[in-house]
């Protein structure tokens, strides 16, 4: 990771950016023998994973792991990064815009005001997710009419109780980290089959949210970053890259490298502000520049211990309405040596918070959570944010969604097709857990077999 | 406009784009006195004009002008580019998918299936954009509301007839160049107000489509380059911008120069792709990434002469449903002394007619105009397509429209505030005539003005 080396001056596949997709492609081409070499715009790899060690393991990006994610599970394995199950034992938090506060256990109040309707919608949207083809979803019959509506408009048309399309939109910011004006009903439909099931996205005992890292959940990309040795650059970005009928150069502002085939695993937006000379076929151009990175930003606050948990407390809250954390969660170390909890604030919320100054930013959470769990709750030992949309690199979270009308437009050749010797990967080129860790792993292994099946010499 | 000049190493103001945005900013910082250059991708100015200079005038981009396009008027007046009305003399033709073809003159077919309709749904646009105040688009009470909903979800709930909605969807297609889902209601009813009306935007005699220029539209923007001299560099591309409290650093490809202002006049996806340093404002930048170019193909068919006209023909065609030409126009010169049919293709018919190869979409074209004008239009003595999506540097056209969700999200500090020195020109930073000549006009005076206002050292 010694950015000082010269650039070598050709090399058999560069891979571009340094995230769990990257990563994992360079894994795989280095464990098949294949030299590659990563370059990396920030001065760290993890991409969207961030793991900061203060006195206790702050993840400011993503956190979990669940036991269907498969290629996360077995990259931990292998480069023993532990995890433990998220705490959730005890009283769940319901917060309502009136002040009224619910106390509940499992995935929701049993009587709540449009809970019935909510669950109605979910097993709908399980079932209208279940007939689309993850490795070929824009072969799905519906895609047009689906992707034409915004799941606002969805919502707007279906959905009878106030309180059920409350409970949705939340549902909405919390997994796809925008606001469901901003996406078609198509693509909350293939995200959700991405995963498996809405329950999967949504719940922590065995689905998405179901364990965390002991060391962070950067810690497994670290480990991969350190095999890899000299092979990772950072702080080197691509600003253009030139492909003829033998290879690909790539430029970077540290110099240029001539490969054999790129993998370009970068978010959407970030790959769109490369010049790819020819340009992009128009189907991956605008697939790219139609992919919007969410709105996400977490906020932990540790205390000397987790002491709502002694009040039977699971720290999980889900707030409605006025204010501006939409979720909090228990993110305390497995050995509750200390109290963390975690606040996200997504979408139109994250937008009027973050026009606050910092003082104002802290007073409010720190109010957010003294409403949920007592005066104590507003003392902290320790208070710190991480606002992904200005993060310089990522420059939003947890992922990219395209708009309405992408997939049916350019979904078919635009996804992840390679262009000659330009293959693709990145979370958002997965067909199973798009948007997670663990597709960005799939990705990567994908993208870099389809190199190996190029007769790639070693 | 010579390339090969050394770029200077200091000017007061850069100018980032030689389209029609970016030369009117030039010019009128060069008439205050104040000293400007002008860099440019492309090897020529004009941007989405292009004017080509066969043994006929041939526009492949935008081409026509109309009396409430004052700044357009102005300009072409000062450089004597002088223009004549678009003709329409005569019947215009309607095909249907089942082969039926139906003549009219005015602005449609009196007793045609839908029209009624077609025409109530355009009074109540007009009404519901006589609301919005194109100067604070934000503004609007309803923003939120109408931002949520795609047009093709409006279209579906509010109007019944599948032949007002059919009729609609090729006026979006023709206007917006885009697809009704890929758009907001309130995108619509903003571009309805920024042109005036509904009216405005469709038709010629008095409106946008009035006249046309007899050396083409690109004439002003050449006049205009030519008395700028040395001060505009083509073939010149901007890669990254670094600001600081004095001034900015542009770096290009062909070396880097300090300004203490920039102007940028570049369409939205060019801009999103130039590095700035510092990040560009979370709502600017997504604003930029979230606004998509229009699909939109212009097929010029030359013939001996205009002989549909001595049939009674105006040349005017609007096609539904099966095959790809949305429209048609007599794009004769004005003499007469050869007759010129330019046939529209939009979106997702672009989409499909660009798939197939050279020969069959030539073909495809000319048995169209052989429905419509019989045998004769299939024996052009020239056929000539520009195809804007693959047009390396505008990469689309007419205009970028921003996704559903941008404009309520981003758009009161996204759509054109400045960030310190940078300050933003392009048709779609205009309040009046968005997306047409008349807008990058008055955009580039008005970031020229933002700048003088500065106390520009000359």
């Amino acid at each position: 990771m010694d950015t000082y080396q010269p650039m070598p001056s050709h090399v058999p596949v560069v891979v571009v950016g340094a995230g769990y997709a990257g990563l994992s492609a360079a894994l795989e081409l280095t464990d098949a023998g294949t030299p590659c070499l990563v370059v990396e715009s920030a001065d760290r790899v993890g991409g969207r994973t961030l793991t900061e060690q203060r006195d206790v393991v702050i993840d400011h990006g993503g956190q979990w792991v669940g036991r269907t994610q498969h290629h996360l599970l077995a990259l931990a394995e292998r480069f023993s990064c532990p995890t433990f199950h998220t705490y959730e034992t005890g009283w769940h938090l319901e917060r309502w815009s009136d002040g009224s506060l619910a106390r509940y256990t499992g995935a929701a109040p049993e009587a709540a005001a449009g809970i019935a309707e909510y669950w109605e919608v979910a097993g709908r949207l399980d079932e209208l997710a279940a007939t689309i083809d993850i490795d070929d979803p824009t072969s799905s019959p519906h895609l047009e009419e689906w992707d034409s509506v915004t799941v606002r408009s969805w919502f707007d048309r279906t959905v009878v109780s106030p309180d059920a399309r409350r409970r949705l939109d939340l549902a909405v910011q919390g997994v796809w980290s925008t606001e469901a004006r901003d996406i078609s009903v198509f693509h909350l439909l293939f995200y959700i089959a991405s995963a498996g099931s809405f329950e999967q996205l949504m719940e922590t005992d065995g689905c998405a949210q179901e364990r965390r890292f002991h060391r962070g959940a950067q810690s497994p990309a670290l480990a991969v970053a350190e095999q890899l040795g000299d092979a990772v650059r950072t702080s080197v970005t691509v600003l253009a890259m030139e492909q003829d009928d033998n290879g690909v150069d790539v430029h970077t502002d540290a110099g240029d490298v001539r490969a054999q085939w790129v993998i370009v695993a970068t978010p959407p937006p970030a790959t769109a502000r490369i010049r790819f000379r020819p340009p992009l076929p128009v189907d991956r151009a605008r697939w790219l520049q139609r992919s919007t990175m969410g709105d996400v930003a977490k906020v932990h606050v540790v205390y000397e211990a987790p002491f709502w948990r002694a009040e039977g407390l699971s720290g999980v809250a889900t707030l409605y309405g006025e204010g501006s954390v939409g979720v909090v969660f228990d993110n305390s170390p497995d050995d509750a040596s200390v109290g963390v909890l975690v606040a996200f604030i997504y979408g139109d919320r994250l937008r009027s918070w973050s026009a606050s100054d910092q003082e104002a930013r802290r007073q409010h959470v720190l109010e957010t959570l003294t409403r949920l769990y007592g005066e104590r709750a507003g003392a902290p030992r320790d208070y710190v944010e991480k606002n992904w949309p200005e993060d310089a690199y990522a420059r939003g979270g947890y992922t990219a969604n395209p708009a309405p009308g992408a997939w049916f437009e350019h979904g078919a050749r635009g996804w992840r097709t390679p262009v000659g010797r330009i293959h693709w990967a990145g979370s958002e080129t997965a067909s199973r857990w798009y948007g997670y860790i663990d597709g960005a792993i799939s990705s990567g292994q994908r993208a870099a077999h389809e190199v190996l099946d190029q007769e790639v010499p070693s």
